[in-house]
C-alpha cells in the first residue's frame, strides 16, 4: 500500500513515495525552479543513481503531473498505475492555533489553512497549491495535512507568549509557534521507544540541528517550549539566520543602514548565521574545512553555533525540571561528533557524560552517552516524510 | 572623607554623598524634569523625611549647583564646606570595548566616552554633562567614571557576538555589551565573601531583577555571559521592555502596524514587558495587586516574567558548567519571595533547594536556600552607588 508525501514550496516540490507495507521508500525526488528558467525534476533511483530531467515547469500543476507521469512511466516508474497510490500526505508549514495535530483535508481545512497564510505567506499558499493540484489530478484520493507547528501547540502560555502588547496576540496572533514539529515529534517518540523511557513520565530535549535548527523541550511526549518563534528566525544560530538577537540591535542597524522591514527580514534570514559570521558559507561542511585550515571567523562561527545549543539545552532542562534524554538529529546533529561533543561539554553537572567512541557515529541511530551517564544522549536520524506518511495512514485507517 | 556619586540622565540627576570613613550615606536625592516645567530637587533627610524644593532647572549645571548649595546650606546641609568632598564618582552607561574597569577621568577618557556615545546616545552625553559641570564648579577635584558595561568586557567572543554579518561588528561595534555591570560585580563579590566561596574557583549566577532586569553568569569573579545585549532591551521580560523577541515577529509587526525603527524602538522599550502583557502597570507591586484580584493578564505577565528568569538560570548554569550560588538582587529580586520561589522551582535537579521560611526575607541580605542545598541561593541587596564610591576611593588612593 503506497502513500505519496508532498512538500510543495513556492518554487519547488519534494516528494517521497512510501510503501507502507514495509515502511520503505519506493521513489523520491523533487522539482526545482518552478516558474524559472532551467526548471527540472531530479530523483534517486533504487540503485542510488540520480537522474535529472529538464523540462519547462511554469507552475505546480505541471510539476505534479510530471512527477506522477514519472512514477508510472516506463523508464523510471516504480508503480504500474496511479491507483496504487492510496493517499497523499502534505507537509503544511503553518497551522497557527487552528491545528494541534494532523488532519484529513477537506474544504473547511483548506479554508483554515488559508487563514493561517498571513503567518507563512510564502509557504502556506504553496502547500495549498499542492493540495489543489492533487484534487484536480486524482479527484478521488484522500489527502492529509501535517503541520510543522502542530506538535508545539501543547506549549503553555508562559512559553508561547511574547512580552509585547497583548493586543498584538489578539489582533494578529503574534506568539511563538515553533517549527520542525514533525521532526521533534518523530525523534521524541522514537527516543521513548528505543531508550526505554517511561512513556508517561519523561523529559526529553530534542535538538534538530542543521542549516535550519531548533531545540524543543518535550515533557511526557508533549512540546512545552521550542526555540523557533512566530517565524523560523528565532533561537539557534543557523546557516543564514541570526537566531536570537537584541531587538535594540535591529533598530540600531535600521538607522545605520537605512533598512526597512524587508531589509531587516533579508538581513536576519539570509545574510546572518554562520554565513554572516564566517563570510565563507552557510554549509557546515565548508565551515569545517575553513576552520580546519585556520580561518578564524569560521572558527568563531562554530564556537557561537555550538555555544547556543548548549545554552538552550540548559534553559530547557530548567524548564522541564530535569532531563532524561537529549536527542541530536538533523544534518549537523546526525553527522557532527564535534557539534555534539562541544554542545554537551560542561553538562556533566546535570548528569550528561558522552562516550567519545560511541559519539563518532554519523547518520545512524545510536546512544552516544556512556553506560553510566544519568542522562541518555542519542543520535536519532529524523524522518519527517515518513512521519507524514504514517499520520496519513493512521488518520485514514489504511 | 566624603565622596559624591552622580548619576546624570538626560533630564534627571541622582546623587549620593558617602562618608567613606564608615561607608554611610551622608545625603541622597535627585533632581527631576531638567529643562521641563515643574523641575524640582527631592532628597531624604537622615530622619527619613523627604523634602521637595521646586526650582526652575533649565540645564545640568544649574541642577548640580543647586545640589551642591543644598549640601552646604544652612537648612538641609550636612557638610560645612564643599572642600569636604574629596572626589566625585560618575555612573557612565556605555564604555563600549574601550573600558573594562573604572577609570580616573581625564581629557582622553572624555574623548573615548564620547566615542561610545553612538551606542548610548541618550545616556553618555548626559553622563558627560555631569563631568563637565563638576570640572567647572569644583575645578580641582578628581573624578572617576564607573561604567555599566565594564564588568561584562570579560565575556568570551562566542558569548558576545551576534550571528549577524561580521562587518557590522567591525563597522559599528554591534555586539553584546550587557548592563547593570556595577550591580552584578557588587553582588558577585559580596557573594564570594559572605557565602564563603573559593575566590579562584566559583560559579555564580547573579539575577538583577527589577523594572529593568538582567542575569549574569560569573565565573571566578568574571562575567562570562549576560542577558542584556547591545542595548538593555534583550533578555528578561521587564517592566516595559520586551526582552527576547523573534526578529521575525518585529518585521511582521512593522508591516502590520507600519512601524519605522523609532516605532519599533518605542514598542519594545516602552510599551512591552509586563505593562504590555497586563495592560495594568510596569510596577510589580501593582501587578501583584491585580493578579491577586484575579486579573488574568496580570497573572500571565507574572508567569512569563518568572519563567524567563528560570530559563536564563538554566542556560547560564550550562554555560558555566554548573553553579555554586544564585544571587537575587534588584527591586523585585530583593523583595519578592514569590519571584524567587517560582524562578527556582524545578531546579532541584541541579541542587537548588529553597527554604520557604528563609525565603520570606524582603530587602535584607540572607541565604534563602536550605542547609542541605548544594547550590547556595541568597538575597543580596545591590548598592551600585556604594560601588562607584568604592571604586573612586580605590583608584584615587583616598
Amino acid at each position: 500500500m503506497k502513500i505519496l508525501v508532498l512538500n510543495c514550496g513556492s518554487s519547488s516540490i519534494k516528494y517521497k513515495l512510501f510503501d507502507m507495507s514495509n515502511a520503505s521508500v519506493a521513489a523520491q525526488g523533487g522539482i526545482e525552479k518552478i516558474g524559472l528558467p532551467g526548471s527540472f525534476l531530479k530523483f534517486t533511483l533504487p540503485s542510488g543513481e540520480k537522474v535529472v530531467l529538464e523540462k519547462a515547469i511554469p507552475e505546480h500543476t505541471i510539476g505534479i503531473e510530471f512527477i506522477l507521469e514519472t512514477l508510472v512511466g516506463k523508464e523510471y516508474g516504480c508503480i504500474s498505475s496511479l491507483d496504487e497510490i492510496k493517499a497523499v500526505g502534505h507537509r503544511i508549514v503553518h497551522g497557527g492555533e487552528k491545528f494541534n495535530q494532523s488532519v484529513i483535508i477537506n474544504d473547511e481545512v483548506i479554508r483554515q489553512v488559508e487563514q493561517c497564510s498571513d503567518l507563512a505567506p510564502l509557504h502556506n499558499p504553496a502547500n495549498l497549491k499542492g493540495v489543489a493540484t492533487i484534487s484536480k489530478l486524482l479527484p478521488k484520493i484522500s489527502q492529509v495535512g501535517v503541520f510543522d507547528t502542530a506538535f508545539h501547540q501543547s506549549m503553555p502560555r508562559h512559553a508561547f507568549m511574547y512580552a509585547l502588547p497583548y493586543e498584538y496576540y489578539k489582533k494578529y496572533s503574534v506568539r511563538r509557534y515553533g517549527f520542525h514539529g514533525t521532526s521533534h515529534r518523530y525523534v521524541s517518540m522514537r527516543a521513548i521507544e528505543t531508550l526505554g523511557l517511561d512513556p508517561k513520565n519523561n523529559k526529553i530535549i530534542t535538538c534538530h540541528i542543521g542549516n535550519g535548527g531548533s531545540i524543543t523541550a518535550v515533557l511526557n511526549g508533549k512540546s512545552v517550549d521550542t526555540s523557533m518563534g512566530l517565524t523560523p528566525v528565532e533561537g539557534l544560530m543557523m546557516g543564514t539566520r541570526s537566531g536570537d538577537i537584541d531587538a535594540g540591535a535591529l533598530t540600531f542597524l535600521m538607522d545605520k543602514e537605512n533598512l526597512d522591514s524587508a531589509g531587516v527580514s533579508s538581513l536576519v534570514n539570509k545574510k546572518s548565521g554562520i554565513l554572516g559570521i564566517s563570510g565563507v558559507s552557510s554549509d557546515m561542511r565548508e565551515i569545517d574545512a575553513a576552520a580546519d585550515s585556520g580561518n578564524d571567523r569560521a572558527i568563531l562561527g562554530k564556537e557561537m553555533y555550538f555555544y547556543r545549543i548548549k545554552k538552550y539545552i540548559g534553559a530547557y532542562a530548567a524548564a522541564l525540571g530535569g532531563v532524561d534524554a537529549i536527542i541530536f538529529t538533523g544534518g549537523v546533529g546526525e553527522n557532527s561528533p564535534e557539534c555534539r561533543a562541544i554542545a554537551c561539554d560542561g553538562l556533566q553537572f546535570i548528569g550528561v557524560e558522552l562516550d567519545a567512541e560511541k559519539n563518532k557515529v554519523r547518520g545512524d541511530e545510536k546512544i552516544i552517552s556512556s553506560d553510566n551517564s544519568r542522562v541518555k544522549v542519542a543520535v536519532i536520524p529524523t524522518d519527517e516524510e515518513y512521519m507524514i506518511a504514517f499520520d496519513t495512514k493512521t488518520l485514514l485507517n489504511l
